[in-house]
């Protein structure tokens, strides 16, 4: 697919006018007007890069300001907090201004994460205000660089990482935002690595500094983070894993390294660990939120670290649940530096979304490292064309996902028999398959919906015994500074 | 000395009673019952250990139950909460009985500790209730062995740590708590080792993850933990160290490894570190606990940890000091996950009172090894005998010191002139001369003092701005739910 095709395929795109973006992040956003000022960021090599995956050879820029004006591009846009029709499929218009340090990107696959479905709800603050256009990591191809980029050149495969803008065909984003994909990694595999085994790794190596014969518990060890933390606790020698999951998913992740499937649907996770490790474990990977931190903390051995990495808690229904939202607020783990000395424990809290992009650098040329090594490959679940992604946030949402789950944005075909379409026949088939089983797991997840509320119920209670320790814990030191207060006297007396 | 020299030696020893120790902890206050019943813990070899730091050779046991009757030693004792006079040096009598698994040692000398200063006023929990004998850390000689004991022998020069007991000339441990000390090592610099340089260690190298090119904070850099921390840093490549104290430390502190040292008492030690370093450090060790964890806590770059170590800021005076306590338990530092999440952060809290002693062996025999590498060397500052002790606490307390604070259990020369006290006499002088330096020093702490009250008042000032922007917070946080809440609704209309 090159660019000039891309107007030929704009089904389902929702509006045609090209969205003016809020200034604030240039970089994020690519402008639509077409230059009012000759700026010093002038594009010094634009060319369409060659089609598909096979290998980029620039051509030479064809009639230059007639392709400025037909330049469009489908972007999915975010165009107000709410369900998942709130992202709508567009077609921008104009080819994006290049600064100095810049490239533009012919994205080909785009990952999907939480922060992506917490966006949408409102309830995540890195994302400029709608309309935008969300997607914080994706995979393609460089198609033009702007003045002073040395480091990449037209054609090179990369991988890319952002705050924002990147679920649409075209991006522009700083060069050092960009990493060049290793030889004999797919567009898809490259859009599902970057967040989650950033993350993981950020995790596991930095704050919580694994070592071997440690152990592990991993919540939402069939999702993205967790598979990609369960495959890089296996780099270091005699880790052992807990991983949650429901039942369905505990073949899969099993294979994939974690020692102990726990399904957190039917179990007490708590009591699971302490059956097979009554001291605890020595980390917590904790994207929950509200009363699990609080349970992941008490699991925490001496010199244990709970990582907190998220509040996917908060995520209940399509919209903003205040109540889901209010609970896991008010259920948030807080701590006293005190009670933290006196059991020899951490606390951490990671969100890439709020790093420095600088940081990372060194963690991702680590993460090509072991790629190529071949100790981490990510396991991707589904792919979804740009106009399915309220199918693709729902399958997320729903848990439905054993790995990640990537947008392509390849586009859709109308009608499934055209003369070339015999190797997309089969794409087309497996994505069938692929629906088939989804909605095989959506009758699943309407029965466990019913265990959920259950659940729910149980959460209650167990809300009301959390206060009701509180309160009793309050006494209790209340109790304690007036003994303390007692002893002093006698002391002076 | 052997034991059998040492009744003769009861210089301002307060009570000549044995003492009953509350029978909790066995293996830290040795009884002087004379064996009521014969247990399977009868010592297998019980030996006077040959004197002073010669090499030892195990002595036959003559007129075992004579001995028996004749066995006491000194022994210091908290008597109750309160001031230094609270501890009082006091004679035991009757030999502890050894259990399975358990060794007796004739100390040498013992390590003094911040712990030991709260436990005196009451605010350590892990010292049994008085009368007890305080002391976590010492070296000294295995004098006898108890059954199944294999790794040690009567003779073995050894570092101990252990939860109390050890300021006293013979102590009963689990040969588990001790370690053999490394050729070359002296019974002072041993005495100095275990608690600073674990806590050290441990910080850094576990919760912290120190590793090249990053930047330190260290409080009371002249302090035990503080010269082991800045030494142990310096076996890391490149690492900025902080280092707070008074101006008077700043060269040995600068000589030591401390890149910048800061005298908190005339500057704002968060200004002084911004300014070299403005995005702030990777690491703060904070041994003091209320407002300084807020400060340090906000200098901390994203991957940052804090490490918070004690509330030496809960010290204020001889006896405690309930505004003290009450202000730095009120100033607190208390976090929610969320907002650690939002900055990407750790908070961690250790204390090695609290730490199961199977943990720290690892790491222990990893701190030798550096000491027969000549990385690591504990500085002594100053020792004192059991005598002393009110001095040596009084020392501390004041911050007079840098490096340790020693307790010898070596006795004290009434007389100066004795035929073989050559030796002895330099010892003497140097001691006199430490005085000198000290009572130097403590003109300097009192000049300090009047800073230092001023500092107060400053301290005040800051907590009444704290709460002043708590509460503010707070408003803001009310607000922005407020705010969601709105939306929300707006979103459902």
């Amino acid at each position: 697919m090159s660019g000039e095709d891309a107007p030929a395929q704009q089904q389902n795109a929702e509006e045609q006018k090209p969205q003016q973006q809020d200034g604030e992040s240039k970089s994020e956003s690519p402008k639509t007007e077409n230059k009012p000022e000759a700026t010093p960021a002038e594009p010094v090599a634009a060319a369409a890069a060659a089609s598909g995956e096979a290998a980029a050879t620039a051509a030479a820029p064809a009639d230059k300001p007639a392709e400025e004006d037909t330049f469009s591009y489908r972007a999915l846009v975010l165009t107000g907090y709410g369900g998942y029709d709130k992202v709508k499929l567009q077609v921008k218009k104009g080819k994006p201004a290049l600064k100095s340090g810049e490239v533009m990107v012919r994205i080909k696959a785009c990952g999907l994460n939480f922060a992506d479905l917490m966006a949408r709800q409102g309830l995540y603050d890195r994302l400029p205000s709608p309309p935008v256009t969300p997607g914080m990591e994706c995979s393609g191809i460089i198609e033009a660089v702007g003045e002073d980029v040395t480091d990449r050149k037209v054609g090179d495969k990369v991988l890319v990482l952002n705050r924002s803008g990147l679920w649409q065909e075209v991006a522009v984003v700083p060069t050092s935002h960009t990493f060049p994909m290793p030889e004999g990694m797919g567009f898809e595999e490259a859009a599902a690595l970057p967040v989650n085994y950033i993350t993981a790794y950020m995790m596991l190596f930095d704050f919580g500094h694994l070592r071997p014969n440690q152990s592990v518990l991993i919540h939402m060890a069939a999702g993205g983070v967790g598979i990609a933390a369960t495959q890089l606790c296996k780099t270091v020698k005699d880790v052992t894993i807990f991983g949650t999951a429901s039942a369905s998913k505990h073949e899969v992740i099993s294979e994939g390294g974690v020692t102990h499937p726990i399904d957190y649907r039917t179990r007490d996770y708590v009591e699971e660990v302490r059956k097979i490790n009554p001291k605890g474990v020595d980390i917590v990977l904790d994207p929950l939120g509200g009363s699990d931190t609080h349970k992941g903390y008490n699991l925490l051995k001496p010199m244990g670290k709970l990582i907190s990495y998220g509040a996917a808690n908060m995520l209940s229904g399509q919209k903003k649940n205040l109540f889901a939202v209010a609970k896991t607020w008010y259920q948030q783990f807080s701590i006293h530096t005190l009670s933290l000395c006196q059991s020899n424990r951490a606390v951490c809290g990671f969100h890439l979304g709020y790093l420095d992009s600088e940081l990372v650098v060194d963690v991702m040329n680590a993460l090509l490292e072991l790629y190529q090594q071949g100790k981490i490959k990510p396991r991707i679940d589904s792919t979804y064309h740009l106009e399915q992604v309220g199918d693709a946030m729902r399958r997320m949402q729903e848990r439905g996902n054993v790995g990640k789950i990537i947008l392509t944005t390849e586009p859709m075909k109308e009608e499934p028999k055209k003369e070339e379409a015999k190797k997309d026949e089969k794409k087309e088939d497996k994505k069938k398959e692929d629906k088939k089983k989804e909605d095989k797991k959506k009758e699943e997840a309407k029965k466990e919906e019913k265990k959920e509320e259950k659940k729910k119920e149980e959460a209650k209670k167990e809300e009301k015994k959390a206060e009701e320790k509180k309160a009793e814990e309050k006494k209790v030191e209340e109790k304690k500074v007036e003994e303390k207060k007692e002893e002093a006297k006698k002391e002076e007396n």
